[in-house]
């Protein structure tokens, strides 16, 4: 990295716009205005890719530190289950898609009790009741937020479309490429043998 | 720690109160309104203790992965000196106190040129230089952010008074006392051999 100039982003700007990752949703949510770029004319509110893209590399540099097993990655909502399904296969962690069983992080006596030591979430406000349960048992929660995402339960927030089938499928690649690239388990500028589109819902 | 209940606060509640850590200032930022309890009758904001008990865990567990002379400690603002030297001894990371040199992390020609893996900053608004010179980086930050703290720059906010006396010791002694026990360096309810009060500026 050149010190003394901006860093490049992740991939070109192109790439990010034509897969809506900046587009936000009609309602703006306190937590999320510093991240909020502007209002479109429809109303829509548009997020700034430039934090995006740099939140996912400060994402990376948090997640690649945690024993990957013991990191959870959820997703509700259909959009997300193919993009968590195949971060979870390429960085190692543990994946639940669909609906979220209450007492998952909370209640030791359930047979599908689980005990991470980091939560990865698609959209803390389908995702709401892991994102409450990761809180109350004190594991930091890294959230994709939208412009509707509510705080104060994300501990790191990646400002992002979560909505979007495309926008979902490149924020999951690009997550999983740093995190291996964090590691050490992908050179630096090699890529993932997985394509974007492998990890888009059909 | 018990998953199914909540989580202990890490010192008694009154411990927080006395130093005056959830005080925060008259001015309310957007970024900060997620962490803001009410407003006092005298139009004070006070912030929710609770929340900044939380995330000195979670920024513990960040901060403890990285190479500990890799973290840059600043304070510009005087009450924050002392805490953070004091910090930083204990945790073996750089101390960057008093006026911050612009380029110090972005131009590698001059002689305090440092490269940091993450930065810790004691007031975003006092010390802006620092943390526009490690966004443009990519470096992480995380900070104690008061009621009247900016966004977007702060990756990791800690919501707190970070402009008492008192409420500064407090917040750099359980950072460090915190770290220390993430990295198994101190037992989880081992104590540090330094006070409170020697994090406190004279």
């Amino acid at each position: 990295m050149a010190a003394a100039e901006a860093i490049e982003l992740l991939v070109p700007l192109e790439v990010y716009v034509s897969a809506g990752l900046h587009v936000g949703t009609h309602v703006k949510a306190k937590a999320m205005m510093p991240f909020i770029y502007k209002a479109r004319p429809d109303g829509l509110y548009i997020l700034d890719v430039r934090k995006a893209d740099e939140r996912i590399r400060v994402a990376a540099k948090f997640l690649s530190r945690f024993d990957s097993p013991k990191m959870v990655v959820v997703s509700s909502r259909q959009y997300g289950q193919q993009p968590v399904e195949k971060f979870c296969q390429l960085v190692g962690s543990k994946s639940l898609v669909g609906r979220f069983s209450p007492g998952t992080f909370t209640n030791p006596k359930l047979a599908y009790y689980t005990e991470p030591d980091v939560l990865m979430v698609t959209d803390p406000r389908a995702d709401s009741q892991a994102v409450i349960e990761a809180s109350v048992t004190g594991v930091p929660v890294v959230a994709f937020c939208d412009t509707n995402s509510k705080g104060p339960f994300v501990d790191l927030i990646i400002p992002a479309n979560n909505k979007g089938r495309k926008a979902l499928a490149l924020l999951y690649w690009l997550l999983a490429r740093q995190i291996l690239r964090e590691r050490g388990e992908l050179a630096a500028d090699a890529e993932l043998s997985v394509t974007v589109e492998e990890f888009e819902a059909r």
